[in-house]
């Protein structure tokens, strides 16, 4: 194990190999109207194995924030599945999401996982302008969340079933 | 997709998601000898959907060596499996693998596969000087290879079944 800090390049190269940006479409319908909003709930996040927690902090370090959370497969196992508990590096609320684009908006990405950043971050954008309130941005974001490659695409009906 | 070059520190970031440092271990056995020789085969890999290709052309040409080869899940997709092609890129003869040893011989890997990496280069080390061809030799690359987090180890028997 290094013992040394992440880079900013280092970071972007773990990224692009183990980070999700992930974005879930909650949908609510309100009472008496017909209009269907979904509620976009923007996370980032990096999942490893508990063995790498260390590496985990480091990159919160380095980022400035978010949290950490185990993810624990206790079930899974007393079903007789080998799996591994998890530590699951979080970042999901506007300012941090705000601060993590700054530090990665002048890095090179060069997998696919760009567009799934940058289609991210655009929907941040347009969460803070309160666009996603509107019919239209509502409808924009639906099409957008369906560009990306890291989605459950399934999941993003334009009404819910 | 980032048109730029890729740096070390992105490499290295992205062998820590992606990268796979492989060592199978072939057993043979002499005719009329009670000795059991493992040979032991190195691979460096790194398996990218086929969307992703362009990056491993430019780990290729980063690091100067190595060979992409294509994974055909054909196969898959006729029995119904929505597997998507991919490409990987492979490193596998000494030469190349003592190259790819120099390149990250100084950089700070921090997850756990920098353990998988230090014991892939000893071994190597290990058939460079041909030790591999002795009973002692055989038997330390058997216990090094089982101390690998990313084996399987159930493959790693010190006597073929």
């Amino acid at each position: 194990m290094g013992l040394s800090e992440i880079s900013l390049d280092w970071l972007v190269g773990f990224i692009e190999g183990e980070g999700n940006f992930h974005i879930i479409l909650s949908y609510s319908h309100k009472a008496g109207k017909k209009l269907h909003i979904c509620y976009p709930i923007l996370q980032f996040r990096i999942f490893l194995r508990e063995d790498d927690l260390d590496v985990l902090k480091k990159i919160e370090q380095f980022i400035g924030c978010g949290k950490i959370y185990k993810k624990n497969y206790d079930y899974a196992r007393r079903k007789g599945v080998g799996a591994r508990d998890q530590y699951c590096f979080v970042i999901s609320d506007v300012k941090g999401l705000t601060h993590l684009k700054d530090i990665l908006q002048n890095s090179n990405f060069h997998t696919k996982k760009n567009k799934d950043k940058d289609i991210f971050f655009d929907i941040l954008e347009m969460i803070k302008q309160k666009n996603h309130l509107t019919k239209e941005g509502n409808e924009k974001i639906i099409q957008l969340a369906n560009k990306m490659n890291s989605q459950n695409r399934a999941l993003f009906r334009k009404k819910p079933v």
